[in-house]
């Protein structure tokens, strides 16, 4: 029947490292037929705009059209779908936007300046991207939360335009989709997909505008078209499998945890669900859950390929322990799923998302927590953030110079520029020293 | 004599936009012997370690050590060299960094938190990142004023550890490099450079520490380094050449703004000068000072290559077209030499930093202004940043929720959840929805 089986690890074992890092370890090693079909498209698009799109929308999502104009998704559409979708779906998605804005709102970032002693302004210059490009799957994968996450901080951000794009393989539409769009206030909707929308979102067409930043999730193929274009344009992280670590005490039911782990396993066979507890009898508890819940699944067969191929229920001598393999991990998300959360989190130092005691379901952040579902997966928590409203802005830093200012700085600058060889930067400051010699402007 | 020939475009010519985009274009293709080289001495130095580092250390930079513990320096080395600089410099370094930390500090990002009307706790928490890699080139482009500018962030972001590597061809050490590092705080500093060091930092080895992101400049091979190990560890930007745009009213000096463009001219021939006036008698002014001043120059002959193919004095009918252009090229630094700077800034949206009034020499932000002189190249100013503290912190999101809030948000959840088909998700959310009948932990 449930032929699960979950790797078990315990801290204190002689070879704990090295299996931790096997169990992390993933192969993220480039494919290059599929390297090489994502260049051709982008030469394609860049090189000959709408025809290109045209003509690689025909022949991947089987859909017809004469002009990409006859592929852009009117406002009207939008708001047709989000009258058509049930209510309840309706009024759960606005809810889950009006959180997910009012907590990036708190992420927005302003200028600043100063003045120093001797008059000299400096400060930092903070404005929107002119515009962003937003990908959001079709087909079966197709996830409104993921649009509402996407395009609300860009929106927040004061992004001018937000361009989504969106196939639809044989001419299937998602409503809820649209919905999520019109919630969300995108501007412009074009219905098209796979690397040939990420080279028209990066170059531009004749009628999509370029835009300076792409976000979203995707295929093998728009992920590696991002990667191409990375440079011409801005893009989001590169994600990995999606990954959920839970620490518990050892008193949650057990039944919570088993499919708080599940939620992470029913994305795809290779999405990583790991349990960390100092009690050895509730790992035993929570793996009995496992095998009793999993045939009640709908993704049940996902599920145990993600467990059985990635799962582990570690054990650790204590929680101080558990904290400190999971600044290993790094995780995407993280659940303290203990009495006295807030303690715990003084000793985490790397997450993507920490969702705080029994009542915090991982699955309540996927949706409309308020905090953005983007995260950073793969141990790039590291060094990595969630998704938010300052992947949308930008900084430029302001310098003003008054005359005495630059006088006495361009004596430092000066000692400096010489030290480096470069005479023309010294020179230049040089001329701004009002020694009573040099000529003035 | 002075063959300087310097392109003239005009904004009301026909084919302006063209013209522009052929100004800026920019090869950045892949040199595919460069990629397999580079591969190969990251996968030496990821399979075997110290003893990789060393024989490439060896046929590379001609230093021959026993262990790589010979390679790193002390921290009395940092010191010696500081005592052993002119006084003159030290004291430059020093005021530099003062002004530097300064800046930065106001950089500086805190955690951040709110509780919601049904006492559920949302919020960001903001961690350093626990070790930073810097590269710094050795030989004959050694520039302390690099060290500072990627060392001091950061230091003021709080990393645990800043580790520098550079190179010491033939042994050659620069006196003024590891006094920069001991100013800024460098806390252990490696004599290897090259890819290897890229990889000795982003993989570890047994003697070096692996990072979690990998800052500096570097050549074609540090660059490609970079960019292969990337999602291992952070990076920071790829930059391209360095660029300098002025707009310039007509009234400022032109020796002083031919200097300026000298500047950024003599880093290197593919460097890019261009200045934008509305006068166009004064373009032609800036043209002669370049000719009287150029044989003047110790790197004439690279500021010449780089004049005549990179750069153009560009004549605009008013200095609104002028900001119009500016945010068109989103160049690195930008100077406003005009009279007031205030009112043009209002109209620049892309910029790396920008230098206010004619006093501000790009040169002073280059060493001792306080902001980065890591800068966005290439049009990447549109949707990217200087080099800040927070590219040394990151947020993970906080989300607390009471028995009461997930118990509403479990609903919301739980629509949208299975809206996605995603019912693991849903079940999780449902199983902390209190309706009397759920089991509770």
């Amino acid at each position: 029947m449930t032929d699960v089986r979950i790797k078990r690890l315990n801290a204190a074992q002689e070879d704990f490292d090295q299996a931790l890092a096997q169990l992390l370890a993933w192969d993220d090693s480039v494919d290059h037929q599929v390297n090489d079909a994502v260049r051709q498209i982008l030469h394609a698009v860049r090189t000959r705009g709408d025809a290109a799109v045209l003509e690689l929308t025909e022949t991947f999502d089987r859909v017809t059209a004469t002009t990409v104009a006859d592929l852009e998704m009117s406002q009207e559409r939008l708001r047709q779908a989000l009258e058509s979708i049930p209510r309840q779906q309706r009024e759960a998605l606005e809810q889950a936007a009006a959180r997910i804005r009012d907590y990036h709102e708190r992420q927005r970032q302003a200028s600043w300046r100063y003045q120093d002693e001797d008059g000299t302004v400096l400060g930092q210059k903070v404005t929107p991207l002119d515009r962003a490009g937003l990908y959001v799957p079709g087909g079966k994968a197709a996830y409104p939360s993921s649009v509402l996450m996407n395009a609300i901080p860009a929106k927040v951000a004061g992004v001018g335009e937000v361009i989504m794009v969106v196939p639809t393989p044989d001419g299937l539409v998602n409503d809820m989709v649209l919905a999520a769009a019109a919630i969300a206030g995108v501007d412009r909707v074009f219905t098209i997909g796979g690397a040939q929308a990420v080279g028209a979102l990066a170059y531009g067409t004749e009628t999509i505008p370029a835009v300076d930043k792409i976000v979203g999730p995707g295929n093998i193929y728009v992920a590696t078209a991002k990667r191409e274009v990375f440079g011409t344009v801005g893009i989001d992280m590169i994600a990995g499998p999606s990954e959920i670590l839970v620490i518990c005490d050892g008193h949650t039911d057990p039944d919570w945890i088993a499919m708080d782990l599940f939620s992470q396993a029913e994305h795809d066979e290779q999405a990583q669900s790991i349990l960390i507890s100092p009690d050895a009898v509730f790992l035993d508890a929570v793996e009995a859950s496992i095998r009793a819940l999993l045939p009640t699944m709908e993704r049940a067969d996902i599920i145990r390929a993600s467990l059985n191929d990635r799962a582990a229920l570690i054990q650790v001598a204590d929680l101080k322990q558990a904290a400190a393999v999971a600044n290993r991990i790094a995780p995407e998300h993280l659940e303290l799923s203990v009495e006295d959360p807030e303690a715990l989190l003084a000793d985490i130092r790397h997450a993507g998302a920490i969702f705080m005691g029994r009542y915090t379901a991982e699955a309540l952040g996927d949706y409309c927590a308020g905090p953005n579902h983007v995260l950073p997966t793969s141990g790039t928590a590291r060094f990595s953030s969630p998704l938010g409203v300052y992947d949308f802005q930008k900084r430029s830093s302001i310098i003003g110079f008054s005359a005495d200012g630059a006088s006495r700085m361009g004596r430092v600058a000066s000692v400096l520029a010489r030290g480096e060889g470069l005479t023309a930067h010294a020179r230049s400051a040089e001329y701004r020293i009002n020694d009573g010699s040099t000529s003035q402007a």
